[in-house]
């Protein structure tokens, strides 16, 4: 059993405190909050025993890893705690908004050489992991393009635009670790271009809710995404891969997959699930077994702190690019 | 050129008045009706010399074929005088509604041996026709089952029904001719089930509108039917045959092809064509192509007036199987 | 905790066990074997202690249920002997394969009232539960068909075949218990065809490998079966549900939900699932479930022991008809 | 009846030569090709009087209109004769290859106001149409983004891509046609990423062979186009548009629409029509059925020449944009 200290109490520590809990490999050793009163309410729910104390935290000999589901801001400095107390970690992404705190969590991580995986759960996902197998396997022969569709429900409130670090890095950033995934090589060249249609909020903020993004790799493959803050029939989430020799895509998940026909439509199926939390579920879990098992066998979780930070490159280059109009080279 | 006399001027001679029109192998050279009236109407929409006279219309030379659409108890008086003619015969299914009828159209048919076709317009539909041939190819190995859906969007006026012949007369024999076709054999043994849904005055006239049918054929294969006077997304049009080796399905046709998603319902597709004129209409203008090739080749045309006995009588065991509850034997 | 005692060590013992031991509300207690290497084999693998002593094991007080999952055939002598403990049952279909012991086992549970529940699975399947759900709450109206298709992908070994029961009670019953418990009634009538097409053998026993069966029901709806022993193409499990106002059908299941496209094929799905132990692997988990609610809740299980009373005449009516070529009349 | 005098004797000639001479309102009056061998096997396979005398063949009174089907670079100067002398003019796309030409024509047309039809032929695709109707109908609200996809089967002869203007100008001038069509509004700003994967020859000749393109709107809704010179599975033609309230997509089109079941894959689909021969045969005789339809009516046809003018700069544009790294803002 691995033991876990589960850091914050917010949406994404409501994700992973029952999984943690749920895991057979998994002892859910203590739930960490700066406020005691919501570390007590955690523990209540999680199990695990509250605490207030970071340092008593990541002292307690029985915690083996820590789990961060903290706002992204704080992650730096839990990261860095957390590796000088030699504890295995596991981040929800984004590891940052910004490069050069991102740049400061690598040397930390560096520094303090521990196993380290980042949340980005979608790669978890047993229909986007299939698609990625089948591609390296060479199903669909060489790469021409890869297409990502990312459309969520309805717009977040402004206060967590605000913090989001704009809506490339709070969303794209998904569908880049994705596609640069299935690719197997990071992009040279990305052009992207946004609007702000849904929420004028989000405008006066400076930031887009609708976006298209096209990545360059240096095999030629391209690569697009499409995001939308707004989307009508849940939250519509494919990839579509077309290589040289055939086409490979996944599905759609819907709360049922009965076909219903009537006087006014035939072979309708239902709307989609709502949002991430009800589309991802089981990636999430599938996320927490790869961290235990990486661990069990002594091997590097991925994915890494430079998937991350090469990700949040490319997502910021893409704002980059909306703002000046130009096609962004990256190193 | 063939020179065509159309007889009829009702529902069915609107199907194939225009459609020998435009035929450019065909001659529309007369039509006739009894009523004077009725033939000026119908020459004046679809060309040819009206004529309420039918030995002048069978003597002129001009006449090579003709095309029956009149009511079903009149097809073989029509086909009696045809072929005394010599004239080629293109007559709309059924062939009669009872079996001695359908004897002595036979034998009518064995004594003047004029080329003659049958109406069963379902088997020149682009995709039944496929289906068939990928099974006679054997795409799918030795045939196990055969499905056909026909299901109507409403039911016909009682005038209609009475005049029939009953549901299985009327229209399981579609299916059982395609069934039938597709397998390349016979039953030698149906049963059926009915029951009156959707219009009690088909009932009170002693008929089913809604109706399962299992025909077992000497090869072991078994096929399955259902037919309903009512569909509430349109003409259900479908076949399946499942082979030792797959399966091969049709799909339905609708009057558009876009999918749409939406709050309600995602991937939906339009309903389905209405009814067997928007269904089915290429279809018959297939089935003068044939009759046309045929009499150009001078092959005999097929679905023969044999299929359309044998078809008859099929249909009249199923009418049988209901009454009595028994499995009926075939000759 | 409910402690249950798991009788039976083969395949269908292999589904509950390891389900019984990682359920939240169930507690394994005990293992039964008639021989203890089997007891004790199992007890190794799912927990439990392991017995040969059936009397020791229905004494233990710690067992408030036992789950029967041994040879059809010895269904009723465990049925009466955990009856007359006072313990709860759980019964793998069929309750037998004669109705005479069915009858029995209806009079045991009768002077012995226990909580009883029949492992019907399918009604379990999420789908299947949907498509039920949404019929009977009249999203298509009034019932006009009702369709099922159970294709197996290769025959079973003969010696199953002999203890099966014949191919309509070992399984068109899953199809008849889920077709009726959709509709809500009962069929007083039902005809049936079969064939012997895959394997001699099977015909050597006087035994069918592929069937169609009709069902006829007082509302006036009908229902199709189609059974058959071999399937290219894996496991198919279709229901359709043909209502006045509209249509429901259900999906099969597959290994990977990718959609592939290549020269030879577009739109091209995974094969279906193998076979039952992976279609239907969650409906044996969701089955336990609702048999360990209605035990929390004090509610008698479904489906019950009628269901499988009546479910048994109907298959032993199927094979009747098939052997007289008559329609049978149900009581 | 109109009169058409087919200028040309090519490959595009070839589709529109059997169409004029089988469209009940056209009459292919004269064909014209500047060598008399040429002008002489048109004529023997269409109809219509051979001419090798351009001055001759406009001076005919029984000319009405001209139907361009020749090489591009020759457009302006029979667009610039036939306007002269008085004719309707239907011109196969694109008007030129570069855009000082393309105003030039413009200025013609201007000077001599002949009814003038540009052949982007895809607006006239049933699908694509009902998709434009739908949105144009507020059927899914306000526009977010528009998708093409449009993928040639094999890339042409590279003398083809000498002379084709490229990649963008040669194809994706299509899909910048009927985007800016659907949508009614020009874009104001344009991105595109190209690479050449397929032909090495292509890249020799500074030409691309796989695209994607972003297209940014005044109302801000974005669209994308993917262009791919190889395509392993037929010529593969998708739409799909994203509004307010939900999307629309039109399918591919195959040989057969039959849904087949193997072993190897279930619900695979034919591979799509092979190129847009196969794929658009439909289109281009509607594309005649709305030139002839305006002519009859008086009305101004479409597309028009500034339609024309206006997909050129974007083309271009887009071309521009894959040299210099840059958006491309657009007039």
């Amino acid at each position: 059993m691995i033991g876990i200290a589960l850091l914050g109490t917010g949406r994404m520590a409501h994700v992973y405190g029952p999984k943690i809990g749920a895991h057979p490999g998994l002892d859910l050793v203590r739930v960490y909050n700066h406020r005691p009163e919501g570390a007590a309410r955690a523990a209540a729910m999680y199990g695990g025993t509250p605490s207030d104390d970071l340092s008593a935290t990541l002292a307690d000999p029985a915690v083996d890893a820590v789990v961060i589901a903290t706002p992204t801001a704080t992650h730096l400095d839990y990261i860095d705690a957390a590796a000088r107390a030699g504890k295995a970690i596991y981040c929800e992404k984004p590891l940052d908004g910004t490069l050069e705190r991102t740049e400061r969590c690598r040397a930390v991580l560096d520094a303090h050489p521990v196993p380290f995986m980042l949340g980005f759960n979608r790669r978890f996902d047993p229909e986007n992991a299939r698609l990625r197998a089948a591609v390296r396997a060479g199903e669909i022969g060489a790469l021409t393009f890869l297409m990502s569709w990312s459309r969520e429900p309805a717009p977040p409130p402004l206060d967590y635009v605000k913090s989001s670090g704009g809506y490339f890095v709070d969303a794209t950033i998904h569908d880049i670790d994705l596609l640069c995934w299935i690719a197997g090589e990071w992009p040279h060249e990305v052009q992207a271009a946004g609007s702000c249609l849904f929420d004028p909020g989000i405008g006066a903020l400076g930031d887009v809710d609708a976006t298209m993004t096209t990545l360059k790799f240096p095999s030629g493959a391209l690569a697009h995404v499409n995001n939308s803050r707004h989307c009508a029939y849940g939250f519509d989430q494919r990839l579509e891969a077309f290589g040289r020799d055939g086409m490979l895509q996944t599905l759609n998940r819907r709360d049922d997959d009965l076909v219903r026909w009537s006087g006014r439509a035939t072979e309708a199926r239902a709307p989609l699930k709502h949002f991430f939390l009800e589309r991802y579920d089981e990636s999430f879990s599938a996320a927490l077994d790869a961290f235990h098992d990486a661990l069990v066998a002594g091997e590097a979780p991925e994915p890494s702190a430079e998937d991350g930070h090469r990700a949040l490159g490319i997502a910021l280059a893409c704002a980059e690019s909306v703002r000046t109009g130009r096609t962004i080279a990256l190193g």
